[in-house]
């Protein structure tokens, strides 16, 4: 999922005070003039990301330069690092932004005309990383080419390393999920803590992506946690089918789908379930200054085109409606309310690790993102610590307490 | 009101062919330096608008050249407008802007805390216009400091000339109501075509208010419609008997009050009713792809902080929730449904002219504004003509449009 921070997020840290990217051998790999190079430099397009908890890392020296692609550059995707390490050069090609029906039935029907069935897996609710192995080490990679060192340290206990010492080449693409989940915590999968849900493998420099059937059979052979493989369908019975699913995804308040050419020739689309918009607009009004416009905006009129696709009764609708009309007002509401007796408004998330060393470095992470935080002291709960967080949504403190104060709008 | 369309229609037409400003004489004029003058010019804050229908008006030759300021400048606010004729100068200020009391009762305290009575006036739902004398014509201008060739020709209708004469220096800032208002129709307020309504009296040039009872003596001696007054409260009583006008007003679906300073030193603030948010949402998601996400999220936003001090229960949140709903999603389903069946979805609006020259003026003006417009053939009305306006709401339609044709978002 998207969630309100994500934008933030994917513009963030860029420690450009050590450049040292060896700009012939980059526009020699990228098959880019070096003044290119140079000008994406300049222009802050091209930013070095550096992992802090690598260096301290005692186990290893650290030896990887990463560079991340802020913007799309000719047919690098945003998001994608270059990893520079003694010399060569790796490409971790961003994670393609997929596309959303918007109506469903006339969306399959355009988009897969050239196919004849299609396959059906979950969109988890979670945050979507590419891990993959740099030079021996494991690390995760967000949406925006930042090295998450949370993500990195649960990726790192997750997975094995048998997969990437036999796979170095390959990029696992999947969706952390559950409620240690400092992005989007959610409890509604049967996940203790966090896990990792592949639902792509890619080639690192080409990008090139396994076939769908071939992607499952390799991630079963590793026993790596996969996303829910619905079925594949003819494109007369997609519609229905999915439709099928995302009701019943609903009820229990998950996200929705994302439908893929099995040969993944043709760009896969989402389609989500009202109950996953909902949920994502009460979290946002809940900090209602913070979040952006389109935020809202994009949730509530994806509610328009179900109803009318579904052909929704009266009763239905009304039903909608109200469902609508409360994730917006009733957390807002909250917040006002509590920022008026005097409580600061937060969003509490928690990390879990079995290094206490994770946890500095990311609050160090989080503070170089701007995001405001207060972390509480650490947990033991098995062998590991729980620590919870605070994020503080500054703005909309700010701007309800000066309502509340009687300032105006 | 501010329609959905008003940023659009206040960063209008300029038309900047024919500049002939008297830079040394608008500088000596305005107390600014030449090269301000100038640069203002150079940057487009001062701008040319320049009222067709005087040209073509075989009464009158025109002498005048009008510039607006696009942005405030030193102590003009945007909207400003400098006339120029026969090398002397004439400035009407820009209508303040009004801030907006989110939470009623301590707005009232914070904002009035050097006075000790406020003076309730109604907020109507219409269009702002100020009406001034320009050397013996009668203009309206729009919020932005654009002349609308309609408003003025109403203006010219409904206000006589002896205010002016024997006023030549006020300016008459007030509402343009009723279902022949081609921005803002409403059929709620006992008007029959189009009518215009003081809120305020002002000198030209330094922009000084009438103090409240003096403008309401002055405009009642000259017979001319004011908006409603609701009395003058001790600052005590004001939030409770506020809150019972506003309930009153949201019964009728009026929009809310306006709450002033008797002597006009404090500036005003503003104060709306639920239903008047939610119809204006209403309005702007049945053309949801046309109106920006900030109309809608300050909408919403002001439901959450009334029902905050209004201590709702549960059964009166519930009721707001699904007004909120209904007021979101019902107008967008329904235009969905009707691009779906190859309707394309319009802003049905309505002028009264007596003169039919005045049509093509304004569908002119409508067109530089970049408003796409369909005129119907005029309609015979008593000594009339009705002309009905499909304002087309491109982006919606093309937006729906590109959905049912299952193209993705």
């Amino acid at each position: 999922m998207k969630t309100a921070h994500t934008f933030q997020i994917m513009n963030a840290i860029s420690d450009t005070v050590d450049i040292k990217l060896d700009i012939e051998g980059a526009a020699d790999y990228l098959n880019m003039s070096q003044s290119k190079i140079k000008r994406l430099l300049d222009r802050k397009i091209l930013l070095q990301v550096w992992y802090e908890g690598w260096s301290r890392d005692r186990s290893q020296q650290f030896f990887q330069r990463f560079f991340r692609f802020d913007k799309s550059v000719s047919k690098i995707e945003q998001g994608s690092v270059l990893c520079q390490r003694n010399g060569s050069f790796e490409l971790i090609r961003g994670f393609p932004k997929i596309q959303r029906a918007m109506l469903l039935g006339p969306a399959l029907e355009n988009h897969f005309s050239k196919i004849k069935t299609v396959a059906v897996e979950e969109k988890m609710n979670g945050y979507n990383v590419r891990v993959a192995d740099i030079g021996g080490r494991i690390a995760a990679f967000t949406r925006g080419g930042l090295i998450c060192p949370y993500s990195t340290d649960r990726a790192q206990n997750l997975l094995k390393r048998d997969f990437f010492d036999q796979h170095p080449d390959l990029v696992l693409c999947g969706e952390m999920v559950g409620p240690d989940n400092p992005y989007v915590p959610k409890d509604i999968y049967d996940v203790e803590s966090l896990d990792f849900f592949v639902f792509d493998i890619r080639h690192k420099n080409n990008g090139k992506p396994y076939l769908l059937h071939e992607r499952r059979k390799l991630a079963n052979e590793y026993g790596l946690n996969q996303v829910t493989f619905f079925g594949e369908f003819s494109l007369d019975d997609a519609p229905d089918e999915i439709t099928r699913i995302i009701r019943k995804l609903g009820k229990v308040q998950h996200e929705g789908v994302v439908i893929k050419d099995p040969q993944m020739k043709i760009a896969p689309i989402k389609y989500t379930c009202s109950q996953s918009n909902c949920a994502d607009l009460q979290h946002a009004f809940k900090f209602y200054n913070d979040v952006g416009r389109d935020y809202f905006f994009s949730r509530v009129v994806r509610e328009g085109f179900q109803s009318v696709e579904w052909n929704e009764s009266e009763a239905e609708l009304q039903k909608r409606c109200l469902q609508l009309g409360e994730s917006i007002l009733r957390p807002m509401i909250e917040s006002i309310k509590q920022v008026k007796d005097g409580t600061r408004i937060a969003d509490n998330v928690q990390i879990r690790v079995r290094d206490l060393g994770i946890v500095s470095i990311y609050q160090e992470y989080l503070r170089r993102l701007s995001v405001d935080t207060i972390f509480s002291e650490p947990e033991s709960i098995g062998d590991e610590y729980l620590v919870k967080i605070k994020k503080i949504n500054q703005s909309t403190n700010d701007k309800t307490e000066s309502m509340c104060k009687g300032e105006l709008w």
